[in-house]
């Protein structure tokens, strides 16, 4: 009886892997360009810390947490996003005493929420994303949309919609936040068990339930825009200002509040549009989130940043026939006819690979055609073929494969022959 | 309250996570080479494909897994190894019928042993591990253990010691086990409860057994080198050979058993000789696993693969004073004076992180002489200075950091000049 892979996780298997390589290599790339320094956590956290930093709230921690307790008799939670626990490692590492603040910090990792499992939805899936902490900055809100926007234009995706709206401050978050308990309190029983119990706990994730998104008093819900302050307008008008200025295109929309707490002024997503892509059209979310590092048992710290699936990016990608760049070939395939040529050639190979090339053999014992259809199958550049004859006069005869040319080299040259042939490699 | 990180787990920070991406840079580029590729498997799998693939009578599956049941009541656990778990992928997704065996496949990622935390043994800690499946020849055994040595190498690591033994074929370790337990029976109540457990079920485990490890029957217990049978006699002797052709030094230790089940034929460990090193010893280790395939659900199908930790391949790096270069730099740091100059100096900075430069400014209202001095720490090669005076005469001043030049340039001519400059970036 074989064993099967969890519901909801995947293999990624060569043919694939390479593609999150490339993509992945181009999140390193900006994020260097851009200043942030990679940090990377543990898979899992204590569940208090997703409790206080996603929010005990929330149906992430509510329904979609794999928590357990370890042989330690400790609950342990398998990290569902990676705010929190970037967050505690900032206050836990000190990182806010360091000099040259704020501290521009990306990760990539998986992440777990067990969710019912769907096209672009997988209970682990891989999260990019990037907190800047420490600045109240207005330009640093639109750097860090900047950094999710030309991520995907540089790996070709158009159609990109970037959503934006402003959460506001504490002062306007509590007069919106009475406006919609005012809105909704007389006709809650009409609205789902969940919505029932936000309504006190935290009535601006009313607006981003699922189930009751078509229920008229959603369309009519005050927006948080007509409670901002006047500090919070100016602050949301700053960002607006300087992704003008950087040509960045976005839309307002009003009724964006994103599922996790502690969420406030700027909060956007990036949306794709474009045919072809199913249901999913969330592929990036990120806001601001000035509460969040005191809560975690840190000084009152600034931070906003972004978490976007990788697998959607890939899903993505796919549907608009963008073809990622794959180098696939390798440099040299020696082929070897008989028992001492075989031994012969092993060593050969392992001087190839140690003077830096990429080169392979056979390992199954195959026919002579055998091996050059495998060399083939891995477009290798060059052939070098042994047989007992051309090992008893010192000689290898190599064949460049897109040309046919054959030269018979000495032995003792090979090596520094091939390195000379695949320098460009 | 603050919340900590889960104990035996560690938080990878700026500074320190470029070191992994040095090595994991290095563990990828020499698997190009020898041609393996990349292939993910999830963080946690179902229970019993540990059970059946590491063996349950392993103290790793009896005592360290995290195990837990999902929303779903499945039974799942913390992956604690790779072989595993890249056998049941090879098994699920067919690989083995691909063309272009042997299947040779890599991965680097985290693995989690619920263990008694200490220097270089961690509860979650990252594995770089090969398997090439499918292949008998001697040779892929020397080619595995070549690439683990010659990681180490270009690494700049030496005082490694290669230690190899035979396991032997299925006839030869029968005969061995017999003997094995003939030996320990008459005196096992001298042994620990681990130990007399493993008598009838695994009894070359005691040979590994921490506890007994001094008990005189150790020095005396049958060799499996004395109880080979002429075919793996035959199989190891070529191993030796492959190695000896390669230039590849080893000492033979029939004391050498490796803790996981399924091993046969060629088992190695790659050790570190030299001061300073603590109580770790051990850098890797590997071995050939003709049985796990079939044990998995698939097809008859040898295996031979690694494993090392990069946790302890960083302290070995350490202990030798070997320096990973690492660039830090930043190709311009824009210092901007003045409320519209600093507006400016934001869209400046998104246009040269566009052209491919590393950028940065102030995002706290520094001062100027305070920016300045952010532009030395972060080894800035060009400082742009813009002020209200310098925007008005569409203008910015750039200082090349090393040479102190100074040189006015348009605002319109600005990003390509830098591009110019730092094209070698």
């Amino acid at each position: 009886m074989s064993i099967h892979i969890p519901r909801g996780t995947q293999d990624i298997l060569p043919g694939t892997s390479e593609l999150w390589q490339y993509v992945e290599a181009k999140a390193q790339d900006i994020c260097r360009r851009y200043n942030y320094k990679e940090i990377r956590t543990p898979i899992f956290e204590h569940t208090e810390l997703f409790q206080r930093g996603v929010g005990d709230t929330t149906d992430i921690v509510q329904k979609e947490t794999y928590t357990f307790t370890d042989r330690g008799d400790r609950s342990l939670t398998l990290r569902p996003e990676g705010t929190a626990s970037v967050t505690r490692a900032f206050v836990e590492n000190k990182l806010y005493g360091n000099p040259g603040q704020p501290t521009k910090l990306y990760y990539i990792g998986p992440m777990f929420r067990y969710e019912r499992p769907q096209s672009g939805r997988m209970r682990q899936f891989v999260q990019f994303g990037i907190e800047a902490l420490g600045s109240n900055d207005p330009a640093i809100d639109a750097e860090v949309m900047a950094l999710a926007m030309e991520f995907y234009r540089e790996l070709g995706l158009s159609g990109l919609k970037l959503v934006i709206n402003s959460l506001g401050d504490t002062e306007s978050r509590i007069a919106h936040r009475e406006a919609l308990i005012n809105h909704f309190k007389p006709r809650i029983n009409e609205f789902c068990s969940d919505c029932q119990q936000r309504l006190e706990k935290n009535p601006l994730r009313i607006l981003d339930c699922k189930k009751d998104r078509d229920h008229e008093l959603m369309a009519t819900a005050p927006s948080i825009l007509d409670y901002l302050n006047e500090e919070s307008v100016a602050y949301f008008e700053k960002v607006k200002q300087h992704l003008d200025a950087m040509g960045i295109s976005y839309v307002v929309d009003q009724t964006l509040v994103r599922g996790l707490d502690y969420y406030n002024h700027t909060a956007f997503e990036i949306m794709i549009e474009g045919e072809g892509f199913g249901a999913i059209t969330t592929l990036c979310g990120g806001g601001r989130y000035n509460g969040l590092v005191e809560e975690i048992g840190g000084p009152e710290t600034p931070g906003i940043g972004f978490a976007l699936s990788i697998e959607r990016l890939l899903m993505a990608l796919k549907a608009a026939n963008i073809e990622i760049p794959i180098e696939q070939t390798i440099g040299c395939y020696l082929v070897a006819l008989g028992e001492e040529a075989k031994d012969k050639s092993a060593s050969l190979l392992f001087e190839l690979r140690k003077a830096g090339l990429s080169a392979e053999k056979d390992y199954l014992d195959k026919k002579v055609k055998a091996q050059f259809k495998a060399a083939d199958r891995l477009e290798a550049k060059y052939t070098a073929v042994l047989g007992d004859d051309e090992l008893a006069a010192n000689k290898i005869n190599v064949k460049e494969m897109s040309t046919g040319e054959q030269v018979e080299v000495s032995l003792d040259d090979f090596i520094t022959y091939m390195q000379d042939r695949l320098k460009e490699e």
